[in-house]
């Protein structure tokens, strides 16, 4: 692979002149003859029956096409075991006799603009009764809690459970056990583009969406049962979209509640999400609360762990089971444990449904696992760097549930980032409130969590020669149109700029199963364009053959030419061959690629299987500085080191690692959405909700380990998420490195700092 | 083929309820953001310098957004070899240095609304220098007449010239030799729809196209070379089309003047035409001057033929060739002499562009040719039936142009077609101005005109069991749409309601032809869709084989299930196999078919070669009244007979049978573009302009007759043309029946009529 002319290299992005010129289209930007706009009543209590919606003044209001209620919503919906199986069953639906979390739908209004739906909703009458409310996963479980739904005792949704080995006898071989809770908040996806969808019913009834969703092929399976169309009716059309990180995915409400209206008002209706409704609907990241037990020798071999963790699935418990696996899978799987229980638990609350937020369900595990592996070494006086490297999973490794381990570069990412920090020279020797910490972290690189769990791609040669690739592998903003692009560009030999990519309309994509887990882009989506490419120049060499009396396999490929060998002055251009192949063969050069990984899905039961074709491994070293009179952090460095398999796009990756490090800086240090005691969000603005801006980023310097994975695309894994696992550890550390207090809750606030000081000086001043 | 479930029955058309509810969307029916509208000045001279456009006013009227003009025109638009090999050069430019006809397009407004774009028009100031003009091709050879092209010496675009056998041998043989020049008129296509398309341009410069051509794909070769763009960037979307009948097939004009005008405006535009702009612009039926000289023996038999045809090819010529090619094979192999001699000449003149209305070609040449059959029958006292079964090529001939007959049902038709009327009973012994006459026709079936000339569809089968028929076989009312329809449900076992049809887009779309002779839909889109829905078939098998554990070969299809042999409890429905295809194993079944006829091009020297798969056949009788007060001519009643191989929908052709008789009573008895001495139209509408009205329409009674063409689907051979061809002489032939006189020019008006019963008077009177 020494002579790869476009993958390998750092070049930009293929969207990157539309969006800043202005010239991409957003969903926004989309208005149809005749359309109108929808806004939604929100239930104002986090738990009420509701008694009576009385839209008759609405309905009369000026400028009002359309009202929906309850009463307009599809009910006993029949959703078939498939998709129960893959999905469980999403929320689709306006609230129907109870309200679960405040901002849940109530009623929608379809009118002429924006201000006439906003205020015929204040004309809309709804009588509650309020019930108790409980926001908190912990205190759901408790007995006595208000019930929020009728089959959900003690508001569990979910548990599993499961034990490896045997964990009581490695705690009985352990010289030390350790025992901490850890906790995380709400966190917010902050996307830059707000929901919005619009819905369009041509004259035949077929209905069109054009979004900014993630999750066209999933509504493309759900949306016709619940709104009674055939499959073949329904189209959906993603727009551009300005970032995701999970917001909303699989929440079906508001696409079902544009269909409704449109249907009603005999309009196309969009629907536009206000900031204040992002917060309030758009799905957090969960909560966690992990409970970790961990056995070691002296010498710091861990023999025993014991893994709880409690998590809030929100008022409907859609993702839950899934957020449960992929937080425990990779937690199990980074050291070499034998002896590993596990119990996992999905919680109702009277709040918003939860999303599966960058890198879903394992960075809240992640702070708890790191958090107490910093703890071991300092107590067993360990170097931190020593006791990874000598518990971590290693290549060749089939982990204890179940992951093969076909490539791993964790330890010279860990080499790498301490040696840029000075990790050697600065630990517990730098001057007082100055400190330095890491941490490290593993990932699925994609997720088997279906039957088909692979990707498939067209990739076509146009009569000019400009080569399209037709895959339904999403772009939300993490760049895979142009890695894909790079690849179907080295597989036919022209230049990036002469690859086209198709927008994603389902009535053209192919099927795909979406973005569940790990990003599937590069691995499984490059694979899929890559083969699809080599299927389209197998295709050409076919057409070229003909064309210069010669036989497939003595053709050349390359510079937009194709040649027989050795005789390159009689080459054709792809444009002549393709256009030959359109005009004279009316054969289309298509080329299609089907790739599914060699893996299984994880057991229901268990856990166990190797569900990913590869893992993702990343280190961090920070280096911090806490005032101990203000409690408030200052990064000053940090280095992220990511074993992504091969890069590429470098300059893109480089983008991924040290950006996904950059936005859970928030997390970690600032943002955390507040429910107040009536269950409301007490923050749901950008003023309130604090995320960091570039002047609150450190120097993040990112380091890109490629250590060839062989199921990967020219070795590559995913890059754009596991960035964001061991940071919080990591900085933890570093402040316990400073001042000598350890924090287990997010966000390491100011205000978190100085109790944990002042409780260490009240406790030192005990001892003494 | 006992069996057959869909194809042979006279099922409804899939568009029926579309259209009839209005739910079917036309070019007129789309109105995009921000779009203008846009109006043309067409030049007011018929021949003229063009000195001087000055727009500085217009562009400053109300709501103007865009004005172009000549300097706006691309120049020197490099068109490959294949394009002018295929086509010619189509028309596609605002004149340029000269006008050569009145109504040529000289400028072009784009404003907020039509009214606006109208009023802008009133604005632009046009210097021109009057040049002499002629619209009549034998006026136009004529040693000084004015010249209209530099490069066309006597104003002659083509001139095509064989001959086979020895003709001046064979006229030698003859016992009489008979010699006639016939005359017909320029035709107005009158389409129900009139000429639309809109242009838009989105943010990325992509340019498409929506509109009522039937030039999609000819359009996506062409107008990136003209407008300047890379072929991948155009996209032309075919809207619901209200008839076309060939109008305005090739011009280019009004699709790059939009294009040009949304690209200086940057806002769509739309350009609709006015039903006077259809009558000078969007292209006439030629006119053609025929002269025939036919050598026979006195017992019938053909010895010798001279075929002369002068046709105008307007003042571009772009479907010259073409036109004479059309005209002249059919016309040459309809009888079996061996001794043919051709003359075809395609001549300037200073009136529109024509176009291949209905039968390309080969009206007018047949109008002369069985004209002269009836003259030569009554010279010879031989039964004009007699004449025709004589000579008439029949099935297993090669003609003498080189025709391979693979089915021919003439016989059968004329049988049918004078039995209906009691031609034995009836002809010579009809009351006093009334009589009988018949006439026959032969056409092609689809022409090779390309390298490659067939067909590609692709037939998919949705999750839903929906079949999805996808192919680029134009629907322009004709009931294309039904007939593949048809061919798809048979072949995958659903009934007809099951089957959806693309729209014809052509990003998604396979490349086709287009509609270029003879009407290929049946038999080149029938053969391609019946191998694509054979190939989806085949995909099906293999997925359902999978799910029932069992041989692809065992199983049998039907009824919307697919089953094994013997076992039909298990089955298993097409919905099922089709979700399990696109869910478990992520594969769309969709088929491909691509079906090239086995026929050659017609050698542009001696035009021989059997260009078409199959030939078909009419025959027609009629009986008339004739007032000889008036020269009214009233038609009694018409039999037509179609030899259509085998009709996919009866209802259909039989539509298309009598409806093809119907729409050229207008051309024989009423219509002509009549231009005036400056050469101006002087009926450009449709009161002056004399279409028949249903009133105007006598009873016709179809006969289809099966001949089954074993190159056709299930025996098929098109029906949409063919039957438009002998009416003329047989109407003309039963005017000489009931009055005595023989009417050599179309139309043949009451004036004609009476002018000739005059004339014959006159004769009469000199003999006596």
């Amino acid at each position: 692979m020494g002579d790869l002319q476009t993958v390998g290299k750092s070049l930009p992005r293929v969207d990157a002149l539309d969006k800043v010129t202005g010239r991409a289209q957003y969903t926004c930007d989309i208005d149809l003859p005749g359309m109108l706009h929808a806004k939604v009543l929100r239930s104002a209590h986090a738990h009420a029956r509701v008694l009576a919606v009385d839209t008759s003044a609405a309905e009369k209001a000026p400028g009002v096409k359309a009202v929906i209620t309850r009463d307009d919503m599809p009910r006993d919906v029949p959703l078939d075991e498939l998709q129960r199986e893959l999905f469980a069953v999403p929320p689709y639906s306006l609230a129907t006799d109870t309200a679960r979390y405040t901002g849940e739908e109530i009623a929608a209004v379809a009118a002429d603009d924006e201000l006439a739906a906003e205020e015929a909703l204040r004309l809309v009458r709804v009588e509650y009764e309020e019930l108790p409310a409980v926001t908190d996963p912990v205190e759901a479980m408790k007995p006595g809690a208000p019930r929020i739904h009728a089959d959900a005792e003690d508001n569990v949704q979910y548990r599993g459970a499961t034990e490896y080995g045997d964990v009581e006898k490695g705690f009985a071989e352990a010289d030390r056990i350790f025992e901490e809770t850890y906790r995380t908040q709400l966190v917010h996806p902050a996307t830059l583009d707000r929901t919005a969808c619009i819905a369009s019913y041509d004259r035949a009834g077929d209905l069109t969406f054009y979004e900014n969703s993630i999750d066209p092929y999933k509504q493309s399976r759900y949306l016709p049962a619940i709104l009674g169309i055939a499959p073949s009716k329904l189209r959906i059309v993603q727009k551009c979209n300005g970032s995701n990180f999970g917001a909303l995915q699989g929440n079906l409400t508001p696409y079902v509640i544009t269909a409704l209206l449109a249907k009603k008002a005999g309009r196309p209706v969009r629907l536009v999400y206000t900031r204040e409704e992002e917060f309030v609907n758009a799905g957090p990241r969960q909560l966690a609360v992990t409970t970790l037990r961990t056995g070691v020798k002296a010498d710091g071999t861990i023999t025993a762990r014991d893994i709880r963790i409690v998590t809030n699935a929100g008022a409907y418990g859609y993702l839950g089971p899934a957020m449960i696996t992929s937080g425990f899978t990779p937690c199990a799987g980074l050291y070499r444990c034998p002896n590993v229980r596990f119990e996992g638990l999905c919680v109702y609350t009277n709040t918003a449904v939860t999303s599966p937020y960058r890198s879903f369900g394992i960075v809240p595990a992640a702070f708890a696992m790191e958090s107490m592996m910093n703890l071991i070494a300092e107590e067993l006086g360990i170097d931190p760097v020593d006791l990874r490297l000598k518990n971590a999973t290693r290549l060749g490794d089939v982990t204890v549930v179940g992951q093969e381990i076909g490539s791993c570069g964790l330890p010279e990412c860990i080499e790498k980032t301490v040696d840029h920090i000075g990790w050697k020279q600065k630990r517990g020797k730098l001057p007082p409130n100055r400190g330095v910490g890491m941490a490290v972290g593993m990932f699925d690189s994609e997720v088997r969590n279906a039957p088909f769990s692979g990707s498939v791609a067209l990739v076509k040669v146009l009569e000019d020669g400009a080569v399209k690739v037709i895959s339904g592998e999403f772009e939300w903003g993490q760049g895979s149109r142009t890695v894909l692009s790079q690849i179907a560009a080295e597989e036919l030999g022209v230049p990036l700029e002469r690859v086209l990519f198709s927008e994603l309309d389902t009535a053209v994509v192919p099927y795909a199963l979406g973005p569940y887990g790990g990003g599937p882009v590069t691995m499984r989506g490059g694979n899929a364009v890559r083969l699809a490419a080599a299927d389209a120049r197998r295709q050409l060499f076919e057409v070229a053959a003909g064309m210069l009396a010669a036989r497939p396999d003595d053709l050349e490929i390359g510079g937009q030419k194709i040649w027989v060998s050795g005789g390159p002055a009689r080459a054709l251009t792809l444009a002549e061959v393709a256009h030959h192949a359109k005009y004279i063969l009316a054969e289309e050069i298509s080329g299609r690629g089907h790739f599914e990984p060699d893996t299984v899905m994880r057991d229901r039961e268990t856990f166990y299987g190797n569900y990913s074709s590869g893992y993702t491994f990343t280190a961090q070293t920070v280096e911090v500085e806490v005032d101990p009179e203000t409690g408030k952090v200052k990064v000053l460095d940090i280095a992220t080191a990511i074993d992504l398999g091969k890069a590429i796009n470098p300059m893109a990756a480089e983008g991924q690692n040290e950006g996904c490090v950059g936005q859970e800086l928030g997390p970690v240090l600032l943002e955390g959405i507040v429910y107040d005691g009536a269950g409301r969000v007490v923050n749901p603005n950008l003023i309130d909700y604090r995320l960091p801006t570039s002047l609150d980023t450190p120097p993040i310097t990112g380091f890109l380990i490629e250590s060839h994975e062989p199921n990967g695309p020219y070795g590559a894994k995913a890059c754009g998420q596991v960035s964001n696992i061991p940071i919080a550890a990591a900085l933890a550390s570093a402040i316990f490195d400073a001042v000598g207090v350890r924090i287990k809750e997010q966000p390491i606030t100011p205000e978190r700092i100085l109790r944990a000081l002042e409780e260490k000086e009240a406790g030192e001043h005990a001892t003494a």
